[in-house]
């Protein structure tokens, strides 16, 4: 989260940011939101604390009262330093005090509140218990399009964490693959990635030969083969804001299956891509890249959605998945990364991160999809 | 958490702790326990996942019952591969399916269940909709000793951890001080603690003159100068468990009210240290080295709790402050680290990790208490 320090984000952007998701609430019937440390946070005030620990910070937003941030007294000199505090109304509590008592006092009693997905089960139970009359929903399930939308500073953050990633592809393309293992092609992953500026690394996915045909493994012990496909799928945040980018690589000449196989994934994302247009429900650009698969015969290898949001984090709304009838606006920045996993065989997936702009999409990874062949 | 694959503990070991913790559930009249990626997973199979995102990852425990992990169908490979994988059904959903009807189908609908703190809101609220008759607590709340008490081996990790975080406070004391940066020196005990068999550093807290009055001050920009008191906080995970050791150090010849008010902390440290002993209310420990605070006038500048637990995380039950009434049980392990803080001036604090043994205590940092001079 440190990497948000250097967003050209000022003051004014964060009050306004608030102000928007407080309105947003408003109209969404919502008394409020809380928001506990982690991307919401970061992206409505620009506060991060060092640690996130059993002790409750929580912004509380309500529309037409100003943002308080309840804190602990020891935090609340560095939530005081964020950039977007000047907005904030600092309500510290102390070791011993009862902190859902702080907040509820903040809070109408008989409300229903959005609260962030990712606070801490322990926190909801604690404000349940202080206001019994309250409700809740998570925020992607009150508001999914919170930080959807990205202003134009946001997608050329995203543009340049893209083209860091991308740099960092070409540069391993260049790599031996041959006779290392996933975990060292991974860690020179993660080392490009930090050389081209990002300063966090979410992932780094190496998998070679039958470790390409599940898509969440990471990196192992596993010498890399002649003969193997590479699935690379690499990603962090770079000044705040995520990267996420995949290519899938041949060690020496592939077979006409491996060949045919890369193919039909390279027209699926292409297909993906080219469904993204304002207007679009997000399952059309999943519809439009499963076809491509299902027609070849390889539907049943395609295991998960087409693709995720980017922004403050590297998976957020929107999700391009069957039954998702939101419609594209554009700003809007995801994944389009449709994949065949071959059990015990091999994978391939291709995945860019695109933008939804006036009129179409705009692809903000520029690497060759063409299958490329490595040493 | 990637530190805990070289924790030396067996499929057994996982599966009694699995056994011991539904048995405390069932005595503490819930219906189970529902766990999420974070510490008491580790704890319990050995599992983390390598992401925690918005999918779904859950551990159902229940008295009398196998064990179930509920898990993302991308997910199950790296879940199947755990050491406590050979006592857990694998219940896997896929993206578009529902993983709460998959989760409400494990429980018992009128049921309490005990939560883990950290899991995320969204996923209590997805549970809360599926079972409106279930009724939950946090982790800490319903079962707060569950990894409270730790066996030999375990005792032995966080005296290998302590004795690894000693060493970077010998060695970061050896180097120069004054001119340079807080960062930079708190960059040093990072690379130190690495050195010494870290895998994750979790604070290098570096708090020189004022900067030492806010006890979460991490580190800043602040050049060092003569004449300045320095708070070192710092700790991380070694082999999955934790450290965390506190020293004061002085750049040059401190004055008499610091070496005063240094004397009185090492003092409040030595008097929590000796109240420790097997039956002892965990607030005796704070009342002891509060008591020493008090008498010499500088009460008010305490301003947190004297200690928390650390285990498999570096800030967890059983917590030294005034209203914890839980006795000391032998294999218990916290900090305690008293500290005055002057604002706008300087702070001391002083910290060692102190296991419960049958007779009284024993601390697992053994640097010296004195003040140390640095150049």
């Amino acid at each position: 989260m440190t990497g948000t320090a250097s967003a050209p984000f000022t003051a004014d952007d964060y009050r306004a940011r608030m102000e928007r998701a407080a309105r947003a609430a408003g109209d969404a019937g919502l008394a409020g939101l809380l928001v506990a440390p982690g991307p919401d946070l970061v992206w409505l005030t620009g506060y991060a604390p060092t640690a996130v620990t059993e002790r409750l910070t929580l912004l509380v937003l309500a529309p037409g009262r100003d943002p308080v941030l309840v804190v602990p007294t020891l935090e609340a000199p560095d939530a005081a330093r964020a950039v977007g505090a000047p907005t904030l109304d600092l309500r510290d509590w102390t070791d011993g005090t009862d902190p859902y008592a702080v907040t509820a006092g903040l809070l109408d009693g008989d409300g229903r509140f959005g609260i962030s997905d990712n606070t801490w089960a322990m926190h909801l139970l604690g404000l349940q218990k202080a206001l019994p009359g309250t409700s809740y929903a998570s925020l992607t399930e009150a508001l999914p399009m919170l930080r959807a939308v990205k202003d134009a500073a946001e997608v050329e953050l995203l543009a340049a964490a893209g083209a860091a990633a991308d740099a960092a592809f070409e540069e391993i393309r260049k790599t031996p693959f041959t006779g290392r293992r996933e975990s060292e092609v991974g860690a020179d992953l993660a080392g490009l990635l930090r050389r081209f500026g990002h300063s966090q690394v979410d992932f780094t996915i190496v998998g070679s030969g039958p470790n390409g045909a599940n898509p969440h493994h990471e990196v192992g012990d596993r010498v890399i083969e002649r003969g193997d496909m590479v699935v690379l799928d690499f990603g962090g945040l770079k000044d705040g804001y995520g990267s996420d980018t995949t290519r899938t690589v041949h060690v020496g000449e592939p077979t006409d299956e491996e060949r045919r196989v890369h193919d039909i994934v390279r027209e699926a994302q292409e297909a993906g891509f080219r469904a993204v247009r304002p207007g679009v429900a997000c399952q059309e650009v999943d519809r439009a890249a499963r076809a491509v698969i299902d027609a070849a015969g390889y539907g049943e290898y395609f295991i998960h959605r087409t693709g995720h949001g980017i922004g403050v984090t590297t998976h957020e709304p929107p999700y391009m998945i069957e039954g998702e009838e939101q419609p594209l606006v554009p700003g809007m920045c995801f994944s389009v990364e449709p994949g065949i996993y071959l059990p015990g065989r091999f994978g391939v997936r291709i995945e860019d991160i695109v933008t939804v702009t006036e009129d179409g999409g705009r692809r903000l990874n520029d690497t060759t999809r063409e299958m490329v062949t490595v040493d």
